[in-house]
């Protein structure tokens, strides 16, 4: 038995598999995948990717649009972003084992790298000349191609930031590269480039690709912790209680109209309670407002209406609880 | 290494670590469950389930929530749907080998069912008693109560029916079980019913139990099944294509404008393709509509807009086009 460690691969066995797919193949996935990694917060050993990839297409008009949709997704989430680009062609010349020690600049420092590359076995004062000439390297003219599309688009250009270091892992892309960091937050939350070999090698016929994977659980996080995403112990607006049995028929139908009404309403579930325990229970959930019909309430075709926060109560038709709860949230 | 072969244990398990969950406890869960079942249609090795169950109210009240939240959701989908239910006291006094047999009555009939009982142990007049006995109980007060608090939640009572016979896996059910069957389609999509028993086994607390596990993927089958859930090979509304390089950016600009206003919008990924290769993508992949902005259209500030199930095209506005557009789906 083997736990999916990525949905890449799943796609290059598809394209080998279904040869005469309409390209481009566009296609997202989200699926849980598995990794050997020890966990710890926003790094779980399942976790869930949505990957989104255009297979056979190599314009840098597709890259544009990979990272296009990026910027939507997190904007569309409230959240603000950088994405960091690179382009693999800054490597060329460069051995592996050199580049792996510049991808760690950010963590470990210019002398962390360099100390790095010596022990790697490069000559200190070429060392130097390397990764000076890299963080001076210009756009590629691929790079300058991939950003004037994404202003012809009417991207925010200030939301991507090219970083000739940037090297991301080693056997898999071949062009533009990229991370994307949350304001106020460290580590990539979704990352990817054109990986234009790699189907190839399932397939025999060559097919350019470029894509991402996002990490949900990571993005998830990222939106707590900037307050985005609340937390509550409860998502209903209101707990309909039960006043007695007798009044209990009134409690289901109110109950019912209100989810009719797309109200998330929570239902008491035993008609022989104290009115003190649903409200405790009530509080206890953080659920903001309580319908509550006993006998006035039942005479008088009103609902009263309790507002747990303010700690108030008011009798209302029940046109006026619909209107009153769906303003509340 | 283990797989997830249900949600219930779990559920268990998190009730007996965080004693002070306020009851009762109400969540839902979807997620992917493995099982060492041949694969068949809507019957996989890897499935996602759905659950959803109230922990901590042992009142029919939880049990007519359930069912009317599995109604609900079956409506909402536009699913015709029956529930079959059952009560567990009916089978006291009867072994369970011999209940094993009866639950199989709409598989092998009546006789093959007798046949199995009197294979399994008992004489054959005592078996033909046990069943006619079984067959004919009334509903009993548990589910009958069940049935009048659905009947005060508005509940469209021909959507549910008393089955004697039905038993289910023999060794979880304490009290109302129930199968839940779609219209034109064999086997159950959805089934549940109370489990008082089990969270105790975990937690030394007894802690009753209702609830329900919804097969996502059979659920999916029957949907597709029904015509409910069409399978089509893109998504999109339109393509948006790329006349020629010089008006690249025209089309750019209109893809992304197309989907700030919610259209669903391709864009062709190649500045120098021509024209037709264009069309038989959009053809292929059957998108219905084309946008189609050269010299004549940049010009007018208009949109060619080509539909290829007519075959005909218009030069529209851009607000026209995406009216038209917002209704064609």
């Amino acid at each position: 038995m083997a736990l999916r460690y990525d949905q890449t691969v799943p796609l290059a066995r598809v394209l080998a598999s279904y040869h005469n797919l309409a390209k481009p193949f566009k296609r997202y996935q989200t699926q849980p995948v598995w990794r050997g990694e020890s966990p710890q917060k926003g790094r779980y050993r399942e976790f869930l990717q949505c990957d989104a990839d255009i297979v056979g297409a190599s314009s840098p008009l597709a890259d544009a649009e990979i990272l296009n949709l990026v910027l939507n997704i997190y904007q569309n989430l409230g959240l603000n972003i950088t994405i960091k680009i690179n382009d693999r062609i800054n490597f060329e010349g460069l051995e592996k084992k050199y580049v792996a020690a510049i991808d760690k600049l950010e963590k470990i420092g210019e002398s962390g790298v360099l100390s790095e590359m010596v022990q790697k076995g490069m000559v200190e004062k070429e060392a130097q000349e390397a990764l000076k000439t890299l963080q001076n390297k210009p756009l590629t003219a691929n790079l300058q191609q991939i950003l004037d599309h994404l202003k012809q688009m009417g991207t925010d250009m200030e939301k991507i930031k090219y970083e000739p270091t940037l090297a991301r892992g080693l056997d898999y892309y071949t062009g533009m590269i990229f991370e994307t960091v949350a304001e106020g937050s460290t580590g990539s939350i979704c990352s990817g480039g054109r990986w234009d070999n790699l189907i190839g090698n399932f397939t025999g016929q060559n097919l350019p690709a470029v894509g991402f994977g996002l990490g949900f659980d990571r993005t998830v996080e990222v939106l707590k912790e900037q307050g985005i995403l609340l937390e509550t112990s409860s998502s209903a607006s209101v707990l309909v209680t039960i006043f007695s049995p007798t009044y209990l028929a009134n409690s289901l139908k109110v109950a019912e109209k209100l989810r009719a009404n797309n109200i998330n309403t929570e239902l008491w579930l035993d008609a022989d309670s104290k009115l003190d325990k649903q409200l405790k229970y009530a509080d206890q959930k953080s659920i903001p407002y309580v319908v509550i019909i006993g006998p006035d309430e039942a005479t008088s075709g009103k609902i009263a209406l309790k507002d747990l926060t303010l700690k108030s109560q008011v009798l209302l038709s029940f046109p006026e609880v619909v209107d009153k709860l769906s303003n509340s949230r």
